[in-house]
C-alpha cells in the first residue's frame, strides 16, 4: 500500500468517526446530559422562575441575557403582535385547518407557514433598509444624503412600497403609537441609543414630502427600530413576529375547535364561487 | 307564489346576506376597527407595556387576565419547555429545512407540525388522565379508588405507558424538579388548590409500587398539574408547549442558517444508509 | 478490567460504529450509488419512459409492479380525486398562502397538511371498516352477520356517520358512479376478486334500510373498495388521496399567484366579521 | 340625501353583495354543481378511465389536454423525480415526522414544505435562465451572443453555480441520460421544436470550456428543457417536482411508520452532538 493510499484510508476512516456525526449536529444553544440541561451555559433550573419568558426568548436567540428594561421592551413588542382578528390569512388558515381533523400543532403549523415575505416579512425588510441607511452614514456627506441614497436603492430594487410605513386598514395603528411612546421613553432613559429611531423618523419625513396623507410608521416599522436598537439581526425579525403571532393563531384554532364545525371552507357554502373557465365541452372521441 | 315558496326564498336570501358572511368568521378574541384593536375587550395600547407576555398569552387563550402570581408561574412553564438540544425531531427538522431555501417561518412550521400526539402530546394526555381521576373522586368511595379506576381505564385504552412520568434520557428531569418546587410554594401560598398536585403525586406513588426505579413526574407531568390547577382545558396543553418550543425551533433554525450549509441531510453523506430492499433486477421484456 | 466491563465497552463501541448510523436510516425503497439509482431493485433508467406514473407510484408504495390493468384502474382513482373547486379548505388554504410571499412548495404544504382525519381520512376509515367486516366473515355464521357486527362496532366506536357513503353536496357523486362502472368491469374480467365490492354494496344496502334517501357509496367509498381489492393497507388510502389532491392544490395555488393579490383573507375585507367577545373594558389601575 | 351620497351607499351595498363573495373565490379550474364536476370544462366522469394521470395533471395545470406523446413524456418526467433515498432532507423530515404522532398527510406536508429554492428550485431557475436566453435571441447578433449575455447576467445576479448542470453525488445522472434520450427522440419525431434543447446544450458546452470535468446537464436541467418545450411557465417546474417527489415522501413516511419507532431523531441518540456554546455559568445574584 502506498503512503498516499494509506493516508486516504485514514482520512476516510476519520470521516466515518463518531466525532463526524457529533459535529454534524453541533450547536451553541443548549447542552444536555442525563439530569442536566444548560441553555446558553445556564442551568435550566436556575432560569425557571427567575427570568421572564421574554428574557428567555432573548437569551436563547441571542446568547446573552437582556437587561431588565430590555426584556420589558422586548416583551412589549411580543405583546403587540399577538393578534389581528380572524381574517388575517395565517389565522383563517389555522381555523379552517382545525376543522379538518388535525391536531392543534398542525393547525398552528399551517398558519405559521404563511408568515412569509408579504404577510410576515415587513419587519425584516424594514430592518434591512434602516440598517443599510445606517451603514451609509459614515461614508455619506450628511445623514440626509445617506437616507436618500438608501431609499433610492430600495425603491430601485423593490418598488414603491416601503415596508414598515402605512397600514391598509388602520389610519393610525394603535400598536405603533404605543410602542413609539415606549421607545421614546427608552431613548430618554439611555436604554437605547436612539440612532435607528432617528433614521426611522427620517424615512417617515421623507415619505411625507408632498403627501396629503403621509404613511406613518406602523407596528412593523416601530418593531424594526426597536430590534435594531437592541442589536437583533434583521433575519430574526420574522422569527420574533412568528413567536408573537403564534399566540393568536393558537387561540383562534382552539376557539374554532370548540365550535365543532367540520371541513369549514372560507365562506358559507351557499354562496358558491364564480367559475370563469372553459365552457362545458366533450372529450373528443379520439384523444389527441 | 305560494307562501311556503316565498318563505323559502326569503330564507335563502337571508342566507346570502352580508350577515351570513360576517357570522361565518365570528370570534370572541379580538375586535378590530380602523384605528382600534381590542383583545378580549382591552385596548391593545393599554396592554402593551403594562402586562407581561405570559399574561397576554393567558388572556388571549382564556379570555381573562391572570393574577400576577399566576402569570409568573405560567411564565415559568413557558421558560421550561423552550429547548432540548438539536436532535429532538422538531428541532432537527427545522434545521434541515433552513438549508433548503425556505424562510424562517417555513422552517418553524415544518418543525412545529411534528409536535403531535407522541412528540408534543404528553402534557395533554396527562391532563386528561388527571382530570378523569378528579371527576371520579365524587363518585368513588375513596380518592385512592378513583385513582386506581382512572389508571386502569387509561391502561386499558392506551397501554402501559403513562404520559407525564419518566424520561427516556433524564433520570431526574431538572425542569420537573424546579417546577415542582414552584408549584409546592404556590400551593402553600394558596395560589393553587393543590388538588391536581395531590392526584399527580398519587399517580406517581401508584407507578412506584414494586419498582426499583419508579418513574418520577417529568416536565410534561408537572406542567399538566400546573395547567389543571390554573383551569386550562387539556387541549391547550399542546398549544402552550408549541408556543414554548417554538422559541427553540426558531433559535436553532437561525443558528443553522448562519452556517450556510445547503440541503443538509440527517447525517454526514459519507455514511450512506443500509439498503434492505429487493436486489437488482431487470424489468421484464413484456410488462405484466 | 473485568470481562463484563470489557464486553460493555465493546458493545458501546459497536453502537458508535458507522454501521449503527447507516442502519438508523435503512430503507427498502431506493438504493443509490454514484451514477446509479435503483427503485425497488429496478434501475431508474429502465423505468423512465417504460412504466406509467401510476405504475411507478404503485411500485414505490408497494414494492412490486402492478399489472397493466391494475395500473390503469389505479390511475383512474388518482384522476378522480384531483380537485373539487376552490373552496375545499385544503385548496382555499393553498390559495391564501400563495398571496403571503411563500413558494409554491410552501403553499402546497399548508394545504396538504389539512387533509386530516376529517378532510382526507374517509377513505382510510372506510377501508378499515370493510377490512374489519371481511375479517369477521370466517368466524360469523353468515356474511350478513359479519356485516352487522362490523357496522355495530363501528357505530359504537365512531358514532352514526359511516365514512365512504353519502355526500353533503352531491346527491349522486359523478366520480363514484364512474369508478363504480370501472370496478364492476374489472370484477367481470377477473382483475379483482369482487369480495370487497360485495361488502361495500352490503354496507350500502344496510344503510338504505328504512331510509327515503339512502346514502350511496361516494368517491371515498368506491376508492376504498378498489384499494382493498388491490391489497393496499388502509393507511395508504390517505397517501393516495394526498398524491391525487396535491394536483388540484398545486393548480389552484398557481392560478392564484397569477392574480397578484397580496395577503388574501377568506372573504372580501369590507364584510368584516362578527365580534362576540367581551365588551370594551379598561385595564384596572392595579393589575390583579 | 345628495346624489353623491346615494351613489356611495349603492356602491357599498354592491360591495357587500353575494356576487362580491362569489367573485372573491373565482376560478377557471373546476366547476361544481350538485351531481356535476367539470374540470377545465370536461365532465369528470368522462375523464376518469379515459385519460392518464399525467394527462390529467397537465390538463388541470394548463387548461388544455396534452397529446398522447406529450402526456407520455410528461409522465416520464414525473417518474424520474420520485425518489432519491432516505437522506434527502424532504424525505428524512417526513420519516422523522411520522414517528411523532401525526398523520401521513402531516408528514408529507412537513417534507414537501422544504422543497424550496435550494432543495426543489433548480428546475424553475434553469427554466428562467433558458427562457431568458431564448428571449435574447431575436435581439442578439448570434445565438451564441444571446447565450453568453444570458449566462453573464445570471452569474452576475446569482453567482457561479448554474442550476440544472452537475450533481454533487452522481458523476453522470442516470435519470438525465435517459430523459435526454427520450427528448432527442421527441425532437426527431417533431413532437417538440428542439429550440430549448439546443439552448440547454449550448449552456452545457459553455460550462465545459476549459474544464477537465464539465458539469453535464442533470435531471433538473433536462426537465427544464422538456417543460419549456411543452410551454410550461417556469413557476410550475417546482409544482411538477413537488407532485413527483411527494410519491417518494409518502412511501418513505409509510415505510417508517411500519417500524413503530417513536420520536426518531436524525442520528442514533448514543452519538450525541458537539456543544460549542458558552461554558457552564451561574446566573448573577442580581439580574441585570
Amino acid at each position: 500500500m502506498t503512503q498516499k493510499r494509506a493516508n486516504m484510508d485514514e482520512q476516510k476512516e476519520q470521516n466515518l468517526s463518531p466525532d463526524a456525526v457529533k459535529q454534524w449536529w453541533e450547536s451553541a444553544i443548549t447542552d444536555i446530559a442525563p439530569g442536566a440541561i444548560r441553555v446558553r451555559g445556564y442551568a435550566i433550573e436556575e432560569l425557571i422562575g427567575r427570568i421572564s419568558f421574554p428574557a428567555m426568548i432573548w437569551l436563547v436567540l441571542r446568547g446573552e441575557l437582556p437587561t431588565h428594561r430590555q426584556a420589558e421592551l422586548f416583551g412589549a413588542v411580543l405583546v403587540a403582535g399577538v393578534d389581528h382578528g380572524p381574517q388575517a390569512p395565517s389565522i383563517a388558515i389555522a381555523r379552517m385547518a382545525m376543522t379538518c381533523g388535525i391536531g392543534l400543532n398542525g393547525a398552528i403549523a399551517s398558519g405559521v407557514n404563511v408568515l412569509g415575505d408579504v404577510h410576515g416579512g415587513a419587519g425584516q425588510q424594514c430592518m434591512e433598509l434602516l440598517a443599510d441607511i445606517a451603514s451609509r452614514e459614515s461614508k455619506a456627506t450628511t445623514p440626509d444624503a445617506a437616507l436618500r441614497a438608501g431609499l433610492e436603492e430600495f425603491h430601485a430594487k423593490h418598488g414603491r412600497f416601503i415596508p414598515g410605513f402605512g397600514h391598509r386598514f388602520h389610519g393610525i395603528d394603535p400598536r405603533a403609537a404605543r410602542l413609539s411612546e415606549l421607545i421614546r421613553e427608552a431613548a430618554r432613559d439611555g436604554i437605547i441609543s436612539g440612532r435607528y429611531l432617528a433614521i426611522g423618523e427620517g424615512v417617515q419625513r421623507a415619505l411625507a414630502l408632498g403627501k396629503a396623507k403621509p404613511p406613518p410608521m406602523n407596528v412593523d416599522g416601530i418593531t424594526a427600530v426597536m430590534l435594531l436598537e437592541f442589536g437583533f439581526p434583521p433575519e430574526l425579525a420574522r422569527g420574533v413576529f412568528v413567536l408573537s403571532r403564534s399566540v393568536g393563531i393558537c387561540a383562534h384554532a382552539y376557539e374554532q375547535a370548540q365550535k365543532g364545525e367540520r371541513i369549514k371552507g372560507p365562506i358559507p357554502p351557499q354562496f358558491g364561487f364564480r367559475y370563469t373557465g372553459a365552457p362545458p365541452r366533450k372529450l373528443p372521441d379520439e384523444l389527441p
